[in-house]
Order: structure tokens, then sequence, then C-alpha cells
């Protein structure tokens, strides 16, 4: 089973900009990164005009854009997957997968927090909250961090959920 | 294992506007249709600036998109893939692949031709070409098609490709 953590927090907290951050310093350290986005509202993908979009529009359930470096695939689903379901569907060969927009799950998860935009964190009360990443300390019973300190809730993360799970 | 049809043709024969066609016409008569195509130089795909942009450009080796109706991966590979690999891989639940843009396979082939483009087949001699759609009568044993006309092409491929696999 590879490690999953989860990135919430309001919009505008910064979630992608420490999930890049988190990329690049796990990276760093040799770890092999996967991430799910997930958009509520469906997304856009692919550039119009492409011939892999032409394939999709056309009506395609499934296409698949391949060359020597990178492969893409985009395929209807008929319903909305849980984290778990796209993790053992879609990813394979990585050390640990970062989530970000999901709403409600009991995954491991680290909440980005802006004092700005609420007053108190979105995950108060849930048990799977492991850490906070703000840019204030607040009064919880989880560690703390920096919101651009990468290295440091990179470290926390090899401790408790990396090294967690190879135990 | 699921029927896979190969469209070639030089640049500009009308490759992809012929799967447009046969992917509207195979859809129409209850066949689920997935494509590859492959692009030998690379290739662009989500959106600058976009989350799951973000997150591949921060060096995830896999990224996965995930809406209710959608699902997209962009993830590294380490060679080029053959069609069987790809469609081994990230292929399912279809009736039949449509795959554009590989340049040597021994998988049944049509090849779209214009007259305006070249003077004889690429695919001459190749013994999985199955069938000609241009816009010219070509002196060939495999049947020559009107490329505009997707009907007739599609009663060929159900004969041919969808029903020969079944038996």
């Amino acid at each position: 089973m590879i490690p999953i953590l989860s990135i919430i927090g309001k919009s505008n907290s910064g979630k992608t900009t420490l999930v890049e951050k988190l990329i690049h310093e796990l990276r760093q350290r040799g770890y092999r990164v996967a991430t799910i986005k997930h958009n509520r509202h469906g997304f856009d993908i692919d550039h119009e005009g492409k011939d892999s979009w032409r394939h999709k529009q056309a009506g395609a359930k499934m296409t698949v854009i391949a060359s020597p470096a990178k492969v893409a695939v985009v395929e209807d689903i008929d319903r909305d997957y849980t984290i778990e379901e796209l993790v053992g569907r879609f990813i394979h060969d990585v050390d640990i997968v970062l989530v970000e927009g999901f709403k409600k799950n009991t995954l491991p998860k680290i909440e980005v927090f802006r004092k700005e935009l609420n007053r108190e964190l979105i995950s108060i009360g849930d048990n799977s909250l492991i850490a906070v990443a703000g840019n204030y300390d607040i009064d919880i019973d989880v560690p703390c961090f920096d919101r651009n300190d990468a290295k440091d809730i990179a470290d926390f993360i090899e401790e408790q959920v990396l090294k967690g799970m190879e135990s």
C-alpha cells in the first residue's frame, strides 16, 4: 500500500504552493512522488485542436497520448472515485501520493492555514489531522509548521508517513 | 484481447479527420472506442498554471486529475511503449482501439491517402494493410474507400476487425 497524504485547506490558503514545495523536497531526498488533484466541477485538459483532443471530443471513451518520455490518459468515468480507488487504479511505482482537493476523507492530512482566510481550522476535531502548515501558531495538539518551511514539513512527513508505513 | 486498428498516412492526409468520423460512426453503432495518439517528439497537455499542471511541473512522477465524470493521468515513462504495451497498461472496457501516429507496426491498418501528397502508398508491400481510404482509386489488392465515407469504412471495420475478433 502506497502512503497517501492529503493536503487540505480553504481556497487560496496555499495548498498547491505547499504541494509543489513538498514534491521538490521529497524528490531531492530520493522519493518518487505522485499527486492527485480533485476537481469537483470537472476540468479541461489537453489543448483544443490537437489530434488527441479531437479524438476525445469526437466521443472516444478513453484517449491515450504517448511519447518516449511521457504518457497521458484521459478517460470518461461514471462516478466520482475515492482516493483509494484512484490510487489502486492509476498510481504505481511511487513512494508517496500527495492529494489535493478532496473534501472528506480519513487519510492522514495536513491543513494549510492562513489567518486572513479563516478563524479556525476546517479540520477542527478531525482525528486524521497530523499537522498544520500555517502562517500563525494555532493552539492545537498537532505540530504547527511555517507553511513556507518545506524542509521541516518534509522531515515530519518522512518520520510520520513514509517511515511509519515501512514498519 | 481488444481489437486494434492502426490509421496511417502522411502528414495532412486526413488521419485525424477519419479517426473522428469513425469514432462517431462506431459509437452510433454501440461500440465503445478508445484511441491512442503517438507523438514521437513529445507533447504538451494540461494548461499552464492549473494546480495539476503545477504538480507535474514541480516534479511529480505521475499526476492524476479526477472529477465525477472524467479522470486524466499524466505520467513519466522511461522509454517508448509499443501499442500493445499501451493497450495492456491503459486501455480497458472498450470494444476497439484506433491508433494514430505510430510509424512501424504489424497491426491491421488503413492508410489514408491523398493523391496530392504522395505518388504511392507508404504501406506499399505491407501485409497488414487491410484497406485504403483515399480520394482516388488505387490499383491495389485491398478495398479502396472514399476517405469521407465513414459509414462504408465502419461497415468494413465491423466485418473485418470487430466481428473477426469475436469469432
